[in-house]
Order: structure tokens, then sequence, then C-alpha cells
């Protein structure tokens, strides 16, 4: 939270103690939505009501939006039933099935209660289609043209009814409820002549989605075209939303923070740090922990099974942990790089053999650098500077040959795994750092002691 | 890459190799920029020119911007003057200046000697600023209004002036060049009356960056306000520019793909997967591997001093792995998570202690959780199932409380390092798994070693 905030949040509170309200609101007024919700998301519950009603009525359906979920409850609670029809009636319908989705039951049905039929309707289709659908989070209102207006008569149209609409800059030319078309605003407003027909100047070919596209997909059009809106069919080819680009920005930044906690073994949780209390972080923390600490135990089964070759050359036991990590290391920069260009849909499942030659070609390079410099650090720093006598050449050509192989084996399994997980229907982000390390851990240690096994005939 | 532009891709080229040049520009003509790119990305250099001068002007130019730096170099390359002053001059500022930042020194005197005078001139001041500065990704191209114009004049002159602004979405209005206010196309539209003045529905409080701000922290500004786009102010306080949400998409997408090739153990590389080959890849990948193979000397050297103990209790060996697996997995869940809240802007160093307090009391909980599964799998697995004797009570405590201990204090470190990294100036990305994970395999093999010295008086 920026210093700024909390200075205004100290000043109001001095302001809300003495009840000196004319101030707040002058306050408030000259302030954006999200950064007034910041400071209500911190005030004291008593003051809060008051307060809030202080907003102009489109401020504070604006701010309400922004706040979190357990005061948007509070306040709710606290509303008569025509401040919350006030509130719903300034919503965008995207926006009231985002706080409708958050609420408990009996709030859900107050709220439905002082919705204006035609927003009822359309928070109850939407809320029909499946999570993290496009259908889940567009909205329904847009602007919606015929192809035999003129650009006058459109222009006309938008000024008497885009007061509602999400957005206006972006419009669509339906026919009998199909899409035929679109133009954007700045395509109006710039065409030579308002006699112009809409169905001369619109755009033909539009890229749309379906209701049931994955909302990250969705997310990846909005980087790759930089469209302002996209519009939303159904099973019918009829349009029935549009997706704006805040929220798509929201789904890229929300998909990547659950890859990044996946790729860092912990389950998604759509709560933020600071508002995540550290039951909350445990929960989702000890899952992967326990599963991963199990899952060592195959690496333990393997140096039980060495045990005797180990008690006979203790000096391998030294160099066990820089094998396991170098292999973690090199299978985890793989994995991570293929989930990454997964999520940004770089690459897909056809890509596999491309991917896995790539991956063999920057592994042997790595392998053989890795191998060389290993065996010269051994030689120099281990033998000689910190003066081992235990480790011979053999010993550091063992590790040093281990090495080379184990990097090479990380790397194809990172590289594979997260693209055969997609491809059966998992999150490839699980196949990241703690999942691979665990892999690879056994195989090094298998490659390294059967190598130490043949050279050293124990 | 989509199916559909394979088969598109295929198409095209038989029409090329017959020279159906109308088909091809009619095909061409229905497709978006971007995907136009994608396929001259990969077309034979002999075709491309050819197929190139078939797009109508402005697709020529739009596609042109998003095509792979190499293709546009081969293109300016084979361009006439005249025709790459055709296409400069149908390009935006911002984008001009990104293409000139990938050129040769010969390639940007020619593109600068066609560029039109203002032109120019704007690309010559956006090169001064800082790379990933607000100021290098702005561009000049915006709507400026003056307060004392009616809605009707400001509609007029946008209608006028607006073909060669980058958005005309959100105009500003400017007075000696200090920004006044701003207006969006909306408010403009939905003013009940033409006769309105502008200052009288411009919003005064606007938000904006400075020439120096870091590109990061613009990002973070869009996903925030959700804002369509940003004026950039000089140090004097002048409006210079504006940054476009489409250009923070990128930003944003950029500076997450960075952060997660560190937090692999990469360095940050610009060239999507799928451009790299694996020579790129051996660069960004070995320096980190190098560096953390030679530091796990460490452990070596840990694990040599504690040779004798070992020596004598081989079985101490066998849970080396677990023990710094789940240590490493602990801290790199908590370096991620304040990675990616540090990259967000939810948190900074002054929530420093806050973030210790969470990430004790939740490694307490994930530490006394763990010790507990631990030895209870120790006791029932190892013990009984595998049937090794040598596992006894104590040993299994032994293990179990260095568990405990090592979790803490990995999630300790895992949480403070990335602030006190950024608060030093370092990216707070490279303190995530690789580097955590080397720190904690020391700390949680020092724990264990000498709490078996302990209990065990070896």
């Amino acid at each position: 939270m920026a210093e700024h905030d909390v200075t205004v949040k100290n000043t109001l509170k001095a302001l809300a103690d003495t009840k000196k309200y004319s101030s707040i609101k002058d306050i408030l007024t000259t302030m954006e939505p999200v950064d007034i919700a910041g400071i209500f998301n911190d005030m004291d519950e008593r003051q809060l009501p008051v307060i809030f009603r202080l907003l102009p009525k489109d401020l504070a359906a604006d701010t309400f939006v922004e706040m979190e979920p357990e005061i948007q409850e509070t306040l709710i609670r606290g509303f008569s039933d025509t401040e919350l029809k006030a509130v719903i009636d300034e919503l965008y319908v995207d926006d009231a099935v985002d706080i409708v989705e958050e609420m408990p039951a009996n709030v859900v049905r107050r709220m439905l209660a002082q919705a204006d039929p035609a927003m009822r309707r359309s928070i109850n289709e939407i809320l029909q289609y499946p999570e993290d659908s496009a259908g889940s989070i567009m909205t329904t209102e847009y602007v919606s043209l015929r192809a035999t207006m003129t650009v006058g008569d459109a222009i006309a149209h938008i000024r008497a009814n885009g007061v509602d609409k999400e957005t206006i800059y972006t419009c669509y030319v339906t026919s009998n409820r199909k899409l035929v078309g679109l133009v954007s605003i700045k395509d109006l407003l710039l065409a030579r002549d308002d006699s112009t027909k809409v169905s001369d100047i619109m755009q033909e070919n539009v890229i749309s989605v379906q209701t049931v596209t994955d909302q990250e997909q969705v997310g990846q059009m909005f980087s790759k075209y930089n469209f302002i809106a996209l519009p939303v069919l159904d099973s019918e080819g009829r349009m029935v939303g549009i997706v704006t680009f805040d929220d798509a920005m929201d789904v890229m930044e929300e998909e990547t923070t659950e890859d990044i906690q996946l790729m860092s073994g912990q389950t998604a949780s759509d709560k933020t740090y600071v508002r995540s209390n550290p039951f909350d972080l445990f929960l989702h923390r000890i899952p992967w922990l326990i599963v991963l600490m199990i899952s060592s135990t195959f690496t333990g089964m393997i140096i039980n099974h060495f045990e005797l070759a180990l008690a006979a050359n203790v000096i391998l036991t030294a160099f066990i942990p820089t094998l396991m990590d170098t292999a973690g290391n090199s299978g985890s920069q793989s994995s991570v790089t293929i989930i990454r260009a997964l999520s940004l849909g770089e690459i897909e499942f056809k890509d596999l053999p491309r991917v896995i030659l790539k991956e063999l070609l920057t592994a042997l390079m790595c392998g053989v650098v890795l191998g060389t410099v290993c065996f010269a650090k051994l030689m120099i720093v281990d033998r000689n500077l910190l003066g081992n006598p235990d480790l011979t050449v053999k010993i550091a050509l063992i590790v040093s040959l281990a090495m080379c192989i184990t990097v090479l084996v990380a790397k194809i399994l990172g590289g594979s795994l997260p693209i055969l997980a997609k491809k059966i229907g998992f999150d490839p982000a699980v196949m990241a750092s703690p999942f691979i390390t665990t892999c690879v851990d056994s195989l090094s240690l298998l490659v390294y002691f059967n190598i130490a096994r043949t050279f050293l005939h124990t």
C-alpha cells in the first residue's frame, strides 16, 4: 500500500472521529474508486456505513465493486431496501455477478429482489455459465447497431443509449441476434460523411469467443490482439455479451498468480497475501509439503539400498546434495520455461517433439559445461584447497559424469512433463520445481550410485 | 500456434507458388494484423516482399509492427525510400520507437531520414528516456483539449484531428502544456448538451506518471485502475505523452515472464521460447547452474565435517534428501509468494515485520504437522513396512525435530530475503527457489547433524 493512502487514511479517520462529514465528502470525491475502497477495507465497521452514504451515487457504486467481499456484506446488511436498490441499479451486470458469487444465500436473495427485472435476468443467465468460462466473466451491456444504420444514426443511437453500457468504444453490428460485424466509435466519429452506412465501414471478420471458452484463453486473446472488448457467442452463434479488457487483465493476473502458486508447490488461492491469515497460508502450503516429503521416501530407499557401497566410500555422500540440487535446478529451469510458454499459448501438444529436441541440445551443452566445471572444481577446490585426499581423480570423474547425465535427464523430463500433463487434462503448473525436484532426486541418485558401483567395483 | 494458422499458412503458400496474388490479398484483408505477421514470420524470404506489398496501407503498417525484428529488417532492406516512407507515416510513434530500438544503425538512419520531421523529433525524444521507463513506452500522439471548449467543439476537434491519435477514448485537457483534467469520449458523447463547457464535465484529479517511472509500476497502475491510457508528465509537470493499456499489458506479461525466469534460476531473456535456439537457452541457463553448483560446496563441506558421525550411523544419510527437499520446498513456497506480492505492489519494505510474523506462524503450523507426519511415516513405513531395524525411535525423533526446525528457518528466510533484496536494489525474483534451496540446504544439514550429535553423543 502506498504511503499516500496511509496519510489520507489517517486524515479521514481524524475527520470521521470529529464528524467533519462535509470535508470527508470533498476529499473522497477527488479520489479513484479503488483507492477509496482500499481505505474502506480497513475502516471501523461502525463508521463505514455513515461515510459510504456520503459518496455520490455513481462513485458509491464504483467504490462498492472494488471493496473486499466481507466489507460489501457488512454494508449490504446495513442498507435499507432503497439504498440497496440504488447501488445495484448503478452496477454493471458482470460486477453484480462477481458480488453475488461471493455473498451468502440470504444476501443474494435480497440483492436479486431489489434488482430490476432485466438486471435479475442477466445475472441469473451469467450465473449459469461454468466457473472460469468466458460466459461467467462477460457483461450483457454492450452497444448493438444495425448494418443499415447511417453513421449519423449510429452516433445518435449511442448518445441516447450508451449510458448503461460497459463500453461504447467497440460497437457490435447484429442481425437477428447474429453478430455480423463490428465498428469502433473511432471509425464512426472519423467517418468522412454522416450518411455513410455502417455496413460500409464495419469490419466483417470479427474474432469472438464462445460462452464456454476458458477464461485463460480469453486472456491470451486480449494480450495477442490488443482488443478493448471481445464478443461472446452462445452455442448457436448468437451474440450474448462482451468481455472487456479490464476483466481480461484481472483474469490474466489471477491465472498467473495461480500458476506461480502451483509452481512453488502450493494449492491455488484467490485471496491476496495481505488478506490471507497464517492458517489460510498453512492450508494452501501443507498438502504438497506432505506429499513431497512422503514421496522422498524413494530417495531414502535408494540410499539404503546402496548403504554398503556408501559405508565403503563415505566421500560419495558429500556430493549427494550437489548432484540433487543441480539436477533439480536444471529440471525446474526447463519445466518453468515450458509452463510459461504453455500459459502464454506459445506452444501446445504437437510441439512436444520440437521441445524435447531443443531441451536435449540445451541439456547437452549445459551437461558438458557443468560436468567440466564440476571436475575442475573438485580437483582444485575440494582436493587441493580443502585438502581432501580421499577425493581421487576417479571419484571426481564419477561425480562429473553423473552430473552430466542427470542434467540431461532432468531437462528432458522438465521440458516434456508439463506438456504431457496438459494433454491429459492436468494443470501443467503442478509439474514445476517441487515435483520435478522429487522425480530427478531419485533418478540422479540411481545414476550416481550405479556409475560409482561400476567404476569402483563395490 | 493454433491449427487454424497452419492451414491458412499452407493455403497461402500454395497460392503464392502459383502467383494467385489477388486471392492472397482477399484472404489477408480478412485477417487480424498479428495473425498475418505470424504467417509472414515463417514465410520464404523471397516471397515475403511481394506479398507484403499486396496489403492495403494501414493493414501493412499494423502488420509490420507485429512482425519479428529480423523479418522487419529484411523487409526494410528491400523497400524503396517511398515504400519505407509509406510504412513509417502510418506507424504510431511508440511502435516506430520499438522498431528503431531493434534495428542496426544504418537501417535506423534510413528510417529517420524517411520519417517526417515531427515524427523524427518524437522518436528522438522517446529514445532518450531510460530503458524500462514510462517515457520509453509512451506515445506522443494523444488528443489534447482546452477547458474552455464546449462539448460540441471538443467532438468536432476530435473528429477533425483524431485520425493520427493512438487513442481518442481518453482526451486530456491542458493549459500551457500542464495537465488540468481529463474527459473520456463517453463523457463527451453522453453529455446532455453540446454547449456544456469541457471544464464542467472534466475530471480534475488526474492520476499520472513521470517519464522516469519504472514500467513495472506503470503496469501495476493499469491493473489497479483499469484505465485505457495514463498520462506521462516530465520533471516540470508538463504533459509529454500517454501510455496505452495494450502496451501496459505487454509490459506486465514481459515483467512476469522475467520474474518467472529469474525465479527458476535463469537470466532474463526477451526472446520467446519458440524463437530461442538451444544456444540462447544454454546461455541463459548455465550461469546460475554453475554458481549454484559451486556454492553447494558448502553442503559438501558440512557433510565432510560430520563424516565420522555419519560413518557410525549410516542410517542418518538416508534422510538427507528428505530434509533438504522439504526445507527447499518450504522456503520456495514463501519466497515465491512474497516475490509475487512485491510484483503486484501488494507489499513493500515497511511490511517486513508483518511478513516475518505471518511466515513464522505459518511455519510453526507447517513445521509441527510435517514433523508429526514425518515421525509417523518413519515409524510406520520405513521401520515396519520396509523393515529397517536401524531406524530407532531416537533416530526418528532426530529427523522429525530437524525437519520442524528447518521448515521454520526456511520459511522465515524465504519470506524476508526477497523484501531485503528489493530494499537494497536487487530484483527480488533472484531470491526464489534455487537460491533459497542452496541456503537452506546448508542450514538444514547443520541443524540435522547438530541435533544428531547432541542426542547420539557421537
